[in-house]
């Protein structure tokens, strides 16, 4: 298995051949949680995700010490159809506001003991507007692909991928309805805040997205088509942390559809990854069920950069601080063991 | 306002004197949390938390920088009754077991950043069995009180109460029982661990506890009846986090019905109170709905020792360090302000 790819075949070949957990690793920390100093089960989903995590990192009593947040931004040619309430210049001041450390993201990076790494992609030449041709080109999808590969560091024990760009809940939108099937309106909500009449013609632009690329293939090429670079780039880094073994939170509505273009392509592509949260963008909700990912956390939050997901590590790391820190029955001398 | 009470009639004068929030904080952190680089409302409920913490607190750009947490440890007559699946010997193992630093509850204070301070209370000699007696005395009450209130540091601007005593569900069932009506089959769950004739058993119990209590009074004397040590020294510090304006995050069932019963004696006694999360626990999500909060957490926990609520710390930390840290439209030269 190369670590590297250079074309979209070899990428879909390194997805394929990713290793799954270690179940070894695995059964000791189930072993592990039922002699810690609780009644059975007493920790609910906290127990599954330190097990989960202990699996994938190879090692019953593992810790998080390297978590990983990284941004990607990119623009879309689909706002020339009027899909958002703000301009195009808001991706690249954005852009500054995170690399100046006053974003959201940053503030919750540093809380989670995160390293943040920002990547704007190509902001100047936004993608082609996919209601007239498809986003990107394989070559561009390949790079953008390649960027989010590169973009995960390997020392890394955790992985968070977020984005920021006007016009990306519509492609995700139509990326979603594209792999999901139902109809348009099911995806489309209000982004960062369109207007009743604003969403009536993303759905719109949703709907004629789909009608012109949806049977463009299989969920890369689906990503590659109504995508932007933003996602592109997350699906790589997610599958990047698939092939190094390291876990991934997802974020919200748009990160969710970038990974569900990985799932269709290749079945368990995502099995190294849970759902952060559940945001209020319309369509999250069923994206997740569509994936059977119930999500951590659901605090109405909507915004983007990787936020749900880095409030989320802090949950992971609490299941992973009980499983490994806590005493046993035998080593406590409390009765029940 | 005194800040110490000698008698069961000072605590609740104390307790109806207490301040609430600052509305001048209150409205300088809405007016700040509109100026920041998102849409609005895109955090979602972290906004609501770190507005609501910014008025307690009395400033409209809070940090936390000392939490605090308190676990209580009791013994209950009413075990006597078979209520429980664990021999009442684990309640004075477990808490040598949070003294040593091996519980779910000291792996999360440390996580958090958060003093622990833990409170065994006589457990040589248990409470009363409540099916024939009041559980307490006012005398005795009264003493559990002022553990609690005791207990809280007066410099720590968040306080989690947690609590360890075999046969406490039992207790905190009758008391939310006694309290919200229904029948004894609402509020009585498995607890640590029961089979289903033990569940029969502590509803019988439940039934008489009430029959036999329920109408002493207020929820103070409710509790008093009812409740164990444990319970008592949690309201005690709840009341005293009210009275010194320090937020308090509830944990699970037996916690939030200890609140409740304060809330019951003193309208408003727990506007400085969110739920951390709702328990797996039957009758912790009535419970909640009785007292109108929304859990923050929903992660199938049922352990005590105010394990959900210092998971949650990190949710209300998440947000007031976006709230506090995230720079204005203005600052970062952001079109939307």
């Amino acid at each position: 298995m190369s670590d590297r790819f250079t074309t979209l075949a070899a990428f879909r070949e390194a997805l394929a051949a990713a290793p799954g957990p270690d179940p070894d690793a695995t059964e000791g920390a189930q072993a592990r949680n039922r002699q810690l100093t609780k009644p059975p089960g007493a920790l609910g989903r906290l127990e599954d995700l330190a097990i989960w995590y202990a699996g994938w990192r190879g090692t019953d009593r593992p810790r998080i010490a390297a978590p990983q947040v990284i941004v990607f931004a990119g623009n879309h040619g689909v706002t020339a159809q009027g899909v958002s309430a703000f301009p195009a210049e808001v991706t690249v001041q954005m852009v500054a506001n995170f690399e100046a450390g006053g974003a959201a993201i940053n503030q919750l990076s540093t809380l989670a003991g995160a390293k943040m790494d920002v990547y704007a992609l190509s902001l100047d030449t936004p993608t082609a507007d996919f209601t007239q041709a498809p986003a990107m080109d394989e070559a561009g999808f390949a790079d953008a692909l390649r960027t989010g590969w590169d973009a995960v560091d390997p020392g890394a024990d955790l992985v968070i991928v977020g984005e920021m760009g006007i016009g990306n809940t519509t492609s995700a939108s139509a990326l979603a309805h594209a792999l999901f099937g139902g109809a348009a309106e099911d995806w489309v909500g209000r982004g960062t805040g369109v207007d009743a009449a604003g969403l009536a013609n993303k759905t719109r632009v949703v709907r004629e997205g789909v009608a012109r690329h949806g049977a463009a293939g299989d969920g890369l090429d689906l990503l590659c088509c109504l995508g932007g670079r933003e996602l592109a780039a997350m699906a790589g880094a997610i599958a990047r942390a698939r092939v190094l073994r390291i876990p991934v939170i997802l974020d919200g509505f748009i990160c969710s559809a970038a990974a569900a273009a990985l799932e269709a392509a290749c079945n368990g592509a995502l099995d190294h990854a849970v759902a952060g949260h559940v945001s209020a963008e319309a369509g999250h909700e069923t994206l997740l069920r569509n994936l059977d990912k119930a999500p951590l956390l659901a605090l109405g939050m909507r915004l983007g950069e990787g936020s749900g997901a880095a409030v989320a590590i802090h949950l992971l790391r609490a299941a992973v601080a009980c499983h490994s820190g806590m005493s046993t029955f035998e080593e406590a001398g409390v009765a029940g063991g």
